[in-house]
């Protein structure tokens, strides 16, 4: 059992993120990545919709024997988590829990602002679980649906995210923030400009860190480490995988190879296309 | 023949801008149309992908009983076209040809630009069909991947749009064009901002209207024009109906009510929700 992989997934690339920094902390374990690139993006379509693609796309993660599951986006995890927890009889861990921790941890004063899509922003999930770590803190939040696409087109670091991101973090600022939560796997990509934006004082949370301690934890608490792999990663999409390596690489910090693509529930095509099947060892993308 | 409805499909709200130029043009017809809302964008995604999507929606619409098929989306007409006529047994309609055709005769010194999502101008369906109607014209794309979230974020007039237009544009200035093809279904949005940055003598095609008058010839030709209908559209999405009511009205120009959710072959929801089905005059909703 311990031998078994550690499933990931996500709308698209964000979930990279996660990736990264669970393949740091865990350098022993397997991973299987799953990006769901021909629904991409989950974040502007209603809950019903994204619980009904999480659930295929874990479903495919748990036929591929995975040990634990990782929901490395923010809009799943905001509307699908207990769905998945009480659909499939293993582990699940989503990104909001241990990025509201964090951000409790974080927060000098408990005044905290949430950055999101849409839906993660109109699930009221981070705020619900801050409240929960600090029933004290004080919770703003807002949807900042250009993020992603900014992020997607590699205009991170340009004046027009300066522009868009002093537009929508605006209300934030003006509530006195001290924490900002980054409830997107996309916008750690913006840092730089969200930083220069808000000051040294306001402290950034990212998920992604998080997220991977909280995995280690849960496995240790059930036993479930493998202390002597190799590692690697093996990844798939649900759209031709092209455009996943090639925005994706950013992401990851590390090139994309050997990605295979698979038909979920919904698909509409039947071949695996794209590169040949490959386990790419952990030495070989981090 | 002649009374059954005509069925547009888009990958979401872009095509209402298609359905309302041809419910000006047509008032006595009557239309169904279907927004693909649980797996758009089509424009980001590749050519296999739009065409299993694009061949399913157009089977609910052929399965409708609709008299002619209409593809309101820029990336579907520009890669699936071929397919869906060799598919189904009933006249199709996409927006490239017409878009094209419009741009030859209002270009004066034959010097046109595209613009259009990565998928429409990777396929060079635009600049073939320009060539095909003018083989002396000069054709330079650019895809503009920011202008359609832009758009349905409700910022086309925003300083945002109009930098990133700039940026978008800059090469096809240089290039010193005389006519724009606004090869998306969203990008009429943004006219304000284009006519701003192009100057007057630079023509804006857009093919809503152009394609409205193909379907009008088509349907004339075939002796299956309605002559003495009542009008009246009827509104499918596959995702929640929400938001493609909050945010369609806009490229509708009127409010969007009676809007029924459906199951394509990827769908995961078996349940139609939101309002009752309801068949909405035309003098309705134009």
């Amino acid at each position: 059992m311990v031998q078994r992989p550690i499933g990931i997934f996500d709308s698209g690339i964000g979930g990279l993120t996660v990736l990264k920094e669970a393949m740091r902390l865990l350098p022993e374990e397997r991973f299987v990545y799953l990006g769901d690139t021909a629904r991409v993006p989950y974040g502007t379509k209603s809950p019903a919709t994204v619980i009904g693609y999480a659930e295929q796309a874990a479903g495919f993660l748990v036929s591929r024997g995975v040990k634990l599951l990782v929901v490395a986006c923010n809009t799943a995890s905001a509307v699908a988590l207990p769905h998945l927890a009480a659909c499939f009889q293993l582990p699940v861990v989503g990104v909001i829990e241990p990025g509201a921790r964090q951000a409790v941890k974080a927060s000098s004063r408990g005044r905290i602002g949430v950055v999101g899509t849409e839906g993660t922003v109109r699930s009221m999930a981070y705020n619900k679980a801050i409240l929960r770590a600090n029933p004290l803190a004080r919770v703003v939040s807002a949807a900042c649906p250009l993020f992603v696409p900014l992020a997607e087109e590699g205009w991170a670091g340009h004046r027009v995210a300066r522009i868009t991101a002093e537009e929508y973090l605006e209300p934030l600022c003006r509530e006195g923030i001290d924490t900002l939560v980054l409830g997107c796997t996309h916008y750690p990509l913006l840092k730089p400009v969200l930083s220069e934006l808000l000051g040294t004082e306001t402290v950034l949370v990212d998920s992604a860190a998080a997220t991977a301690v909280a995995v280690r934890d849960l496995l240790r608490e059930r036993n479930l480490s493998c202390r002597s792999g190799r590692g690697g990663v093996h990844f798939h999409v649900t759209d031709l995988p092209d455009r996943f390596c090639r925005v994706g690489s950013a992401f990851l910090g590390a090139e994309l190879t050997g990605v295979e693509q698979v038909e979920l529930g919904g698909g509409v095509q039947s071949s695996a296309v794209g590169d040949e099947r490959l386990m790419v060892e952990a030495g070989g993308v981090v």
